[in-house]
């Protein structure tokens, strides 16, 4: 089987920007949690018995439009890094780095389908879209759902729904979520405000990378929290609605700025723009924020800025297990920083960065 | 008469960066008080007598060689805007920008020699220069200094030497100062413990702007305290001395740099050049620093870096009375940080700084 690292390397179809709201959404989710039933959960089912599961599931996403060129791949038979790598991608989730048991992941070649296998439920299907896609990504998962549910018999219960092993999934098993940039409501410090009426509502706010991840750079992971009691189609309207709601909020938050604060504003984006075009060592939390704060520049309305798939695309690509493949060796942190600095001078076209050789 | 401001435009030739050491040392100054015999001194004289000095010695000046496309400035005519302006240039004091009595400047084309009437003494003559060029400086001086000396009797002891107003001047009447910058020393945190040995040894220490002033940017101005007792001749050859200990001290932490801490200390100068290249605000004392860090690259031997003349240049150039002066109006703190970083950034050739108007 060929290295699934070697055969994805480029920009991801899901951060191509080239959307609806791109600008301020970068990206839309949308995944289902499944279980076969008459199979044992993943935590007490035999290894035997996954991996059994898992090959049939995969042959038959193999044969589905969605995963036509695809590829599969046995999780515990990539190394560490090219499973860093993976979570770096929002393919795999966070506690795969350890043991991968019968772990598997099935894989669309623009990236934005993918069915994980045997993590926390057999089956988690994803669906990625740029921009703020809910319907659309709902019916790439649905799609990729039906072709499953004639093959197999899911666990579901009459009232309940879908079951899923934790019962925060329970019901649709469906979990949407966008990833929204809100620079303007950070720095007029209204964000705090709206975030917790966000979460009275029943949605849940979280960082660039999930759960348990920080927020960084003013990103914003938006996802509905409740699965039980409502149709996927309500859940979907309700969170497209919020969405709608922030980035009429953030533009009107940005307006504010403009009329206030312009110079202020716009010197903190380029003196951002001038740190990622000139340091040599540069961390990766501090690049998120710098692309943030350049992210801002196209909705403030300036010109002659990196455009938004480059700042996207820079988001994955500079993150540590992607430089060190690119690299082809493991690397200190030190020797990323300095390698994550090379990659965005080179993204965004500098040439005249000072050098002892030069 | 020709307003002065509409003469004085150009870069300084005491900054032109031609010069032995001028990487190092900004700048070379030899300053000589006088007074005439049987005048009061300038506090205790009458306007009328001070006005007759005054015009008696200017006169004198603009027949010498130094002064021959020289000009002749009375203080009391210029706007406070003007006098700061002179001011940035080194070329009166600080407290010129209150009452200006008496006073007058007789100033070369090129700046390099200028003499104050009526300020503290009666006579300050002064000889600047690129570099380190202690004896050339009080050739120059001293040239002047025969000339009137010829026409004018000086205030002299027999024991002491020049009388002069403020008691810590009498003797040789001799100021030698010059401006270095020492990065290295300072980012080794060495610095202070020289400094303190060096006051020690007679020398004074002060910031940019001489006495009072802060020390911004690393820059060091390095003066004599002793006038009396030794010759001109041995307090220039022990501050020669001084400044040639400082400048090895200051190679020598370069090197420690460059092998412990190369990556670090290149993303410092590096960040401060993608700063100066895109701020839109940009603040007097903070571009100082910025200056200063990029300055350090070119000791450090990085290549493609905005060469020493126009750093120098941008030194005097982004001063609150010069971005005036250049604009033709009274600014805001807030009009001059924008002005500053757009003419630092024509300076250094940067076409690609985004803008709303692009």
């Amino acid at each position: 089987m060929i290295p699934i690292l070697d055969m994805v390397t480029g920009p991801v179809g899901w951060l191509s920007g080239d959307a609806p709201s791109a600008d301020r959404v970068l990206s839309t989710r949308v995944r289902m949690a499944r279980n076969a039933k008459g199979v044992r959960f993943v935590g007490k089912a035999l290894p035997a018995e996954l991996e059994s599961l898992r090959e049939q599931i995969a042959e038959r996403l193999m044969e589905t439009e969605a995963f036509a060129d695809g590829h599969f791949v046995k999780l515990a038979e990539l190394p560490i890094l090219d499973r860093q790598f993976l979570l770096e991608r929002h393919l795999v989730s966070h506690d795969l780095t350890g043991d991968a048991g019968a772990r598997g992941l099935v894989l669309a070649p623009d990236e934005k389908c993918s069915v994980l296998l045997n993590e926390e439920d057999h089956v988690r299907i994803q669906a990625m879209a740029p921009g703020l896609q809910l319907k659309a990504s709902f019916e790439a998962a649905r799609e990729i759902d039906q072709s499953l549910e004639e093959k197999i018999d899911y666990a579901v219960h009459d009232e309940l729904g879908y079951i899923t092993a934790c019962p925060t999934n329970i019901g649709t098993g469906m979990r949407a979520s966008i990833l929204i940039h809100l620079p303007a409501l950070v720095l007029s410090q209204r964000i705090k405000k709206i975030l917790t009426g966000i979460q009275q509502v029943g949605l849940t706010v979280r960082g660039f990378y999930g759960e348990g991840s920080e927020v960084v750079g003013n990103f914003f992971q938006i996802s509905n929290q409740v699965t039980l009691g409502e149709t996927e189609e309500e859940t979907l309207t309700k969170l497209e609605r919020i969405v709608e709601q922030l980035v009429d909020w953030e533009e009107k938050a940005q307006e504010v700025l403009l009329r206030d604060a312009q110079l202020q504003v716009e010197d903190k984006i380029l003196r951002a723009l001038g740190t990622l075009k000139y340091s040599r060592l540069l961390g990766s939390q501090e690049m998120i924020g710098l692309l943030s704060a350049v992210r801002f520049a196209h909705t403030l309305g300036l010109r002659n800025v990196p455009p938004i798939p480059v700042l996207n695309d820079l988001l994955l690509r500079c993150q540590p297990a992607h430089l060190q493949r690119r690299a082809g060796k493991e690397m200190t942190s030190e020797e990323r920083n300095a390698f994550r600095a090379h990659t965005v001078q080179e993204a965004l076209g500098v040439q005249d960065v000072p050098s002892r050789e030069g």
